[in-house]
Parts: C-alpha cells; structure tokens; sequence
C-alpha cells in the first residue's frame, strides 16, 4: 500500500514537514496549498528537494469553490485553475484535490455541475493534470460521496475522478458498501482521518478533532476493504486536522502517522481475511491473513500477529544513585512488604518482590531529577515476534549493552520515553544476587528513624501472595492518542471509553488500555494500565523533570488488604491520609457496616462497588513523582476505584502544596 | 444583588477556594460536594472558615438522582438525604440543589416526583432545610424549569422551591419569558454561566464550556431581568464548569468571575432601563438606569457610564536601557519615520512620533527579558470615571509615582499585566524635552553600521498623516476570556467572532475587539485591538519572558503606503521578507494588474480585499517579541488582513529557527 500523508497534518514550515514525513518512512505527501504559499522554497526546490528524499509529491489541494456557479464566476474560476495547474507542472505534480463547492455555489443542478467539471477536466488534461473531485461532509449541494461519483460518472472525462475521505463519509454516516461498484480507475486518490464520536457540527469536528487511524472510533479497516475491492491501488494517506499535531514535535508526529497506516493496513487485511472467511470465524491464520493481503490490486503489508500479554513481569523505577529519594523509595517498597532480591551483577540496579510482584529500582538517574517510572515487563509468548512487530510499527528499539551471560532482553520505547519490555519468562532474575540484598539501612537508614524491619510483629518481607495489579502512567497531552495508538498496536491492548476525573489543577482524563475479560467467575484481566492526561504535563519533557501533577504509579493487589494494610502500618509505612469527610460520604452513600467502616478509617483505606463486586484500596505517599497503591478486588470487581481519584488527587495536591 | 460562587468554578483545594472567592468580594459559595468530601477540613471548621471569611455557604450541591423512582429506592434516597442534612447542620447550610434525576429515574410520572419531592422537603423541614430543585438540561424526564417549576407547585410543600440555572435553560433554548409568572418565593437560588453558542451535545457543553457571564453568548442581561421581575431577591451564583478555569490560579480566576457578575448586574440594570423607557429607546439616561437599580426586591448596583475610547493615544514598548535589543528598536523606529520627541524629564523613558502615531519606549525592563507592549492609551472623554468604573469592575489600579509638574494619567492593569492609561489629551506630551531627542547612534549604534538618518533622500522623520490603526496583543490561554470580558466591560470595546489562524506551531485564535463603525463613507473604527490566543503561551509568565510564538505588535496607518514603504526601504528598514510563492498566488486569486503586483512583490507588501475595499500592509522583521506594521486602507476595507497572517506567522517561525 502506497502510504502518504497531507503536510495540514505536521506542525513547522514545509521543509520541516517533508523531511519529516520522509524520515518516518511515507511513499508520499499531499501539498497543502497555504504550506506552499507561505513558504521561502520556489516550486522547483519544492520539487528537487521531495526528489532528493524519495518521496512522491502525490496531490495538491485544496481547490475549493469551483462547481455550481454562473458562467461568470466559473470562466475565473476556470482562470484560477489554470494558474494553479501551471503551478503543478512547476512542481512535477499530476494530481488536484477539487472540493465540492461551499461558499460560491449558487445553482443546484447536476448536468451544470457535471458540464462545469468536465471543463476543468479538459482544461487539467492540457497541462497533464488529473482532477479528483470530493464531496465535502457540508458541501452546499454536493456532500455524500455517491452524488460526488454520479457527478464525476456523467461528466464522462478521464482527466476527472473522486477522492474518498473518510472523515466526509463517515462524519455523515453514508453507507460504505457502495464503494465497491466504483470503478477502480476513477478513485483517484483517498484520504483517511479517524475521529472520536462526537455530536458537534461537522465542520468544528473536522477542523479540531480529526486524529490518526486507530485514535478514533470510525471503522476505517471496513473502508479500506471496500477500497481495495473496488480495485484501488492508489496512495492511501492520512488528511487529519488536528489542534494537538500541528503543535507537536512534526518528527514524532511522522512516526505516530505512520505507525497508524500500518496499523490500519494491517488491520484491513485482517478485516477481508475474516470476511473470507466466512461469520463467526476465528482470528485469521497465517495463509489466511496472507492471502487476503494479496487478493486486491493494492497489496497490504502484515505484521508478525501477537496476542495481548498474559501479565506484568515487572515495573522499573528509576532514581539517583545514593540520592535521599532513592533511599525514600527503598524504604517505601521494604515497608510495602517488599524484599530486597539483591543487586544486579554489573548495574546499579536492585530487585524487589512480593509475591509475584517485581519492582526493579535504577539507581541510574540523572542527580537533579525526579523518582519516575522507566520501564514496564509484559509477558509474551514470543519476545522476538513481538519486538518484530514493535519495531515494523516504528517504535524504536532501547539500546541494551549487555555483558556476557546476561538475558537478552526485547525493549522498544513508549512514545512518553518508558521502555517496553518483552519478556517470555523470568530468568534475568537470576542476574540479582540475594547475597547482595540491600536495605534501606544499607541504602542511607531511614529518615526518622522508627522503622526497622522486624517491628511490629509484620511477616516477613516479601511473603504472600501478590501480582501487579495495574500500572498508572502520566502521559504528556501532546502525545496522548499516541500512546493510545502504541500500546493497541504494539501490544495488542484494547482501550476503554475514557473518563475525565477532577483534580484541584483541573480535570484528568484517564484512559484504560487492558486485556479481555476472562469469562470465568473471578474474571481477572491479565495487563491493566491506566494512562492519564494531566493538566500541565509540558510536551516531550524528561521523564522526573515534570510539573507536579506529573504522578505515577504501581498498584499491587494482594489477597487480604485489611491484613496487608495493618502490616504495612505496623512497618511504619506512609499511608495517604484521607480525609474524614470521604468516609462520613461513603457511609451515607452505602450505608456500610460499622465496623467495617471503623476499619476502612482506621487504616486509610478507599472504597468501590460496581455491579459485579467492591474494591478496597490504599496508596502510599509520594516519592517524587511515583507512589504505589495496593489492592483488593471482591468477587468480579473490574474498575478502578475513579470514584475515589478526586481523593487521591485533593490530597496529594495538598501535601505537594504543604496544605 | 448578593453574590456568589460555585467552588467548582475555581481550581485548588477548599480553602483556597473560600479564601480566593472571599478576596475577590463575593457574598457566599456554593459548596460542591466533591470539594468538601476531598478536604480535610472538618465540616465545623469550613463553617468556622467562612464566618471568619464573611463568606455565606449559601447551596449545598448537587444531590443527584433523587426522584421518579420505585419505592425501594426511594426510601433508600431519603436515607441518603437525611445524612447530607445532617452534614448541612453542621456546616449551618440551609439550602440543597436537587437536580432532576439523569441516572436512576424509572417511573415517568409527576404526581409520583411531586409526592417524593413532598416526603424529602418533609425530611428536609426537620433538619431546617430548604430544597432546590432544578431542571437538568439533561434530565431523563425532567429537562424543563417550567416542568421542575409545575412539579414544585404539585409537591407544594414550604421548604421546596426550584433553582433556575441559566446553562439549562437557555442551552435547551427555553422561552424565559415565563420566569416572571413563578412566584418570587419559590425561586430558591439563581446560578448563571455563560457559554459560546456550539452545536456540541449538551452534556459535554455544559461539563466543559460554559464561561463566566459576558465571556458567552447568552443573553442574561435578560433573564436576570426576568428573574429581578418574579421578585427574587436570593443569591445569583456562578456555576461554571470550565476546563480552563480550572486549571487556572485560583485568586485570578475568582476576580474574574466577581468581574462578571459585576458586569451582568449593570447590564441587567441597563436592560430593564431601556425596556421600562419603551422600544427604540436610546441608551438609559443615569436617572432612568437608577431607578431600573431600585425598581424590584433584588438590587443592583450599576457603575459609572463610560463611552467607547475615541482613540488610541500612545502604545508602549519596554525593553531593557542600554540592551543591544533596545538600540535595535530605536533603529526600527527610526526607519519607520518616526521622531524621537526626546526623554522624559525623569525617567529613562523617550518618545517617538509619527504624525498623530505615539510610541512610548520605556528603557525601565529587567535585562534579559525580551521587549514586548507593556502599556496602551486610549483617548477617555473622563479619565476619573472610566477608570473610576475599571475599579469596580476589579481591575486593579496602576501605581503611579508621580513627580510635582506632571500628568496625573489614570491607569489599570489588564488580565496580561498590559497597561491601560485613560486619557482625556496628550498633556504628558509636555514631559518629554525635544532638546533630548535620542538618535538611534546615541542609543548604542546601529549593528551593522548601514543605516543613516539621512539616508536615500527620505522624507523628514515624524512627517505626515499617520495614526495607530491597531494594536495586537498576544494573551495566555489561560486568560482569554478574560481578556475579552475585561475590554468589554472596562473599555466598552465590542468583540467580534473569533477566527483560527494557521501558523507552523499551531493554530491561532485572532480575537477583534473594536469601537463600533461609524456610518460614514471612510467608516473609520476608532479603536481596534486583535487579542490573539497563540498557541504555548504560558500562563501566567512576565510580559517579555514568553516563548517563541508570543509576538505582538503595533499596526501603523499611513495615507500612502507604496510611498511610505520605499522611504522606510530608503532608511534601511528591515521588511518581513514575504515569499515569491505569495505573489503568485495572490495573481491567481485576484489576477491583479502587473504593475502594481511588481509593486507589492518588491516592497514586500501584502494585499487583501473584502466587499468595501482593499488592504495594504507591510511588517517589519520582529525584535525580540515585538514587531510594527504599516497599513493603509482603500475605500472602506474593515479587516486586518487575516488571509495573510498565516504567511506572517510562517516566515517569522522561520526567522525564529534560522530557517
């Protein structure tokens, strides 16, 4: 499939876009007209310099407010081609993107319309240039893409065709089927955006809310099949109108466009394979998935196929080696329960565990900067397979000097700087020396003093039974359907319809990315994670060097959290105290048992209910910006605790406010 | 008219909230519970907090999903009720908002809702408690004040009544002309917001953008009208949910919302003037608007009458003395035409003319900040009342050492910090000694020596017709619509519809605020101002230390301006280079005569036209966040060239990163 993206999409000036959308690798570029005017190249730089980065100058537009007018009005817009049309041939370029007509249009009358293109059409011949005409979502007369094709079949010209764009036909909810009957040859281009659902007019939504394929709701793979059907085999490239992307970083935006054309190539080939196939079919096979891929004139390229993770082998924090924070965290993760596994054999790198809990803490920070969370270990069944894929969906991989008898690792980073692991098992826990088992004494001794290991009657360090239960990761809001994009692309992971949750900096928007639901009765997901969109998290900023609303954690579920909660205060653990005033709501809003309620106040504990169970809950104190949580699910509980998170937030802006 | 607030309109923790709200001079809050059961504050000592604060807790909100219910559930509201009565008790609150229910709500019957709305306004009675019930725009079954109202008088029960919430009135398009008929006694509580008119589902409408009143487009000035004319004489309270306000610093945000309310009062005073003097009247005389004040049981107060500035007098540029920067702007100034009129008497402050254009340079900048537009002067028929009016409307006066023998100048500070003198003349002309006047080589030299005064046989500096056309301020998005409020409301000035740039970093929303037009052939405005809502504007950052994409400036009118731009060519003037790209399009759009597109294309000029008339204006290059412009208008052209601001902000992007 021949990838391109439309220059509207990149933030910077038009080298800047182009030098970007080579880099991440596109086939081709969509001039948009004002990205030309407004800059310093001439159209023969323009030209020698797409030459220059192997990448193909594939449509100019827009041409808009041509169609549906008086003869007056149509003999200057016909001048006004005619200028643009030299303009093209100045460029090298063979194709225009006409718009159906929005502010001059004043006659309703197809023979008119298709008498008026068929002139262009004629006049575009001369100069070799090709016309695909589009009918935009709110076009005054011409708005669905079938009455856009009728037009284009009357006006009978071969130097006039369509371009598709998803977002017009989707945003109005035509039906899609009627692609297939296009002929092939008269789809001259096609454009993909996706979109969130949104009730807003048309228009404001296509402007502000376009994203990239797979950061939306639309079904874009369904399209694309009927695309490939009809026998297209033009480029396929993104035109998104996006607030967020023209102002972020234009390199990593690329890459984030990319990644989401080879998503959705991958995904329309699954989606004919499954069709193929016939209902009710499982995931395509292999031969399947290949033979859909090469059953159309436009080929689509697969990747390796992983199933989602089965679990988190481990979380990593890193931190300053001998730093007070470090020392903090040290003695957080002994009072949690956690025991010291030992020190790794050549890095400044320690392990800690419960229960199959794994927390690995890096003590090779940069001095100056915040406690964060650095990487993340999902379970696979096949790490290479997954990097493999990982890496085709252009993450980058992390760059791993290993030494002699060390596991070798599969890494690729996370579009926020975390690094993704890839793990088939647990062996590189061999690699940490129990011999070497370090305390929070040996790490510096505690700040006060009182606690010690052994206090208070706790059982030993590191028993129970525990697992990760989700991670929760600050995402920076330029880059937030991007990782959305990452981690259901990479890591096969679904996203859940998002939630916006208060804060005293304002509102959070947290978005679950989790595996499926297991159908037996405790219902347990393997991999949970949570990212958030925090008010004020600054743009592609180093990890630990974030504003204060930059927070992140590890929840840790264990079976018997009053018993767990207990020990931890008995290990003099910093619990995030909560305020009075949530348990006297809680009461009136369930009407707990006393005694139960008691216990909750006693120990800082939170409290849910959704339909299948309850959710008690606690987290510790900040270290940084990373804390912990622990929890409990009863019965079939599948949230969060979001009800709870305006605590959370309240208390934790209060206590990095000194209030 | 008493005042309030929702504590959800403000960002930071409960305290925060009360104390900011208090400072900005409300009569009472509307505790929204989240803010309570995330504090740490025991109900008693917010009670304590806010005597002491002369703060009234005037709304306990909201309680949700009460009614039209089966009686098992019922009952278990009614528990849920007593327990937040209760809690009421100890704050000493005596009224609730019970909204309509959205979530539970089975039993579409108002015989049942008015019978349950009877048993809890019993219950209610027995704690002291008086409950609000409101029309959710969304309510399941009731969305409609009037169906709340109609419910209220079935349940006919003493300690229940409605609360009218303009957002769902008027977001649903109500008639409001019914407020009247309700009983002034039964209108428990009045909450106002106001929102930019989307066609976005109501829900996220509401949850997201509603704005503080005269920030929207609503019409409350009108409804309160209605509301004064059913006899209520209660709290109007703002609740407003808003994604901005909420991350924004609390003590700004509640002066601005007091501003608004401030506001909403005169013009609902003003509004039922004119209507009490008959349709077609001309603005309320002062008497008239006084006895509009005292007409109904609510009063309110009105501020002095100000008209729209005539003029402006002076803009003022800061920059650092003796800074290569401040030498570079004197150069700049130099090259432009104007005159150094010479220093002030005592401060390190000169001033620069061009016929009635005046540029103060006020050499008093911390070093290392960048020059920006620290102060503008518009021409005030009476200084002492406008800004006696500006006081009022919280904006916070300019301290102004003054020496014996000078002007005294009224002055506020806007939302940015900018400026703002009120001036009835240019008297303070006389503090700047001619004998002084600097010269671009007093101030350091030029740079690279090229430049002369006499030059090119341009005309004498200072001469001709010239006035400040506009002025272009950039403001934090944090602070936008505020900004819009404060010109409006303190400045009389009028907002226009906003409009979106496109620039290589992102969007730009242009905001016109102007003087009306008057009717004459030239139909010049008086005062016009361009806010601009760049994108990456930090908050509440000094004025000088913004990043890259801040820029402002000051437009220049001139009556030739072909002439003008060859003497600023002359004096070596460095233009903002436009692109050959530019000129070719501008043939395309307009076939222009050839003559006069060499013209433009070798002064660096750019063009646009609308119905009346056509546009000519130049840049210069920028000098660290500060640039000019040199316009001239032909025939009755009424923009600012907005279809060239995406060339501009593409070539001084370009500038800005040495592309």
């Amino acid at each position: 499939m021949r990838t391109g993206i439309a220059t509207v999409c990149l933030s910077g000036t038009l080298e800047e876009k182009l030098r970007a959308a080579a880099k991440a690798g596109f086939g081709g570029v969509e001039i948009f007209e004002t990205d030309l005017v407004t800059s310093p190249l001439s159209p023969e730089r323009v030209r020698a310099l797409a030459a220059d980065l192997g990448l193909g100058l594939d449509l100019y537009q827009p041409f808009r407010d041509f169609d549906s007018v008086p003869e007056e009005l149509y003999r200057a817009n016909l001048r006004r081609a005619e200028a643009k049309f030299r303009l093209m041939g100045r460029l090298g370029m063979d194709t225009v993107l006409v718009c159906s007509n929005v502010a001059t249009a004043s006659i309703d009358d197809d023979a008119l319309r298709a008498e008026q293109l068929h002139g262009l059409a004629e006049l575009a011949g001369d100069h070799g240039v090709k016309v695909a005409y589009e009918a935009l979502a709110w076009g005054t007369y011409v708005n669905d893409y079938e009455h856009a094709v009728k037009i284009v079949a009357d006006a009978d010209h071969p130097n006039l065709g369509t371009c598709l764009d998803t977002f017009h036909i989707l945003s109005r909810g035509w039906d899609t089927e009627p692609i297939e009957k296009i002929p092939g040859e008269k789809i001259f281009f096609v454009q993909v955006a996706d979109a969130p659902k949104l009730s807003l007019d048309v228009l404001s939504w296509s402007r502000h809310y376009r994203v990239f394929p797979g950061e939306g709701q639309f079904d874009l793979p369904k399209f694309l099949g009927h695309v490939a059907r009809a026998g297209y085999n033009g480029p396929v490239s993104l035109e998104v109108f996006n607030d967020t992307f023209r102002q972020a970083d234009v390199a990593r935006t690329a890459v984030d466009a990319m990644r989401s054309l080879i998503w959705l190539e991958e995904r329309t080939a699954r989606h004919l394979a499954a069709e193929a196939s016939g209902p009710g079919a499982d995931a395509p096979s292999p031969a399947e998935l290949a033979r859909a891929s090469r059953a159309y004139a436009m080929p689509l390229t697969t990747l390796p196929q992983v199933a989602p993770p089965t679990g988190i082998n481990f979380a990593e924090v890193i931190s300053a080696d001998g730093a007070p924070r470090t020392a903090e965290l040290e003695r957080l993760l002994a009072q949690l329960g956690f025991a010291s596994r030992g020190e790794h054999r050549t890095k400044p790198v320690s392990l800690w565990t419960l229960g199959d809990a794994r927390i690995v803490l890096n003590r090779q920070q940069a001095r100056g900067l915040e406690p964060a969370i650095s990487a993340l270990g999902f379970d696979v069944e096949d790490g290479v397979a997954a990097a493999a894929r990982a890496v085709q969906l252009r993450a980058v991989p992390v760059p791993r000097p290993s030494q002699a008898n060390e596991e070798i690792l599969q890494a690729v980073n996370a579009p926020d700087g975390t690094e993704v692991f890839l793990c088939e098992d647990t062996r590189w826990i061999a690699e940490f020396g129990e011999d070497q088992a370090r305390t929070p004494a040996a790490a510096g001794g505690t700040e006060d003093g009182e606690w010690s290991p052994s206090s208070a009657g706790a059982p030993p360090a590191g028993s129970g039974a525990a697992r990760i239960d989700h991670i929760n990761l600050a995402q920076p809001w330029q880059h937030f359907d991007e990782a959305v994009l990452f981690y259901s692309s990479v890591l096969a992971l679904t996203p859940e319809a998002s939630q916006d949750v208060s804060s005293p900096s304002g509102l959070v928007r947290s978005q679950v990315m989790q595996t499926a639901r297991p159908e037996d009765e405790a219902g347990r997901r393997d991999v949970r994670l949570a990212l958030n969109l925090a008010p004020w998290i600054q743009s592609d900023s180093v990890k630990g060097a974030r504003t204060d609303t930059f927070q992140e954690h590890v929840a840790i579920e264990v079976d018997d959290l009053v018993a767990h909660a207990r020990a931890c205060r008995g290990r003099g653990l910093p619990f995030l105290p909560i305020p009075e005033n949530y348990y006297e709501d809680l009461d009136a809003r369930y009407g707990l048992e006393p005694g139960f309620l008691a216990t909750l106040r006693e120990l800082d504990l939170l409290y849910d209910r959704d339909a299948q169970g309850a959710f008690l809950h606690f987290y510790t104190a900040s270290v940084g910006s990373v804390f912990f949580e622990v929890v409990q699910r009863l019965g079939g509980y599948d949230g969060f605790g979001a009800p709870n998170a305006p605590v959370r937030h309240a208390v934790q802006h209060a206590a990095r406010h000194g209030g």
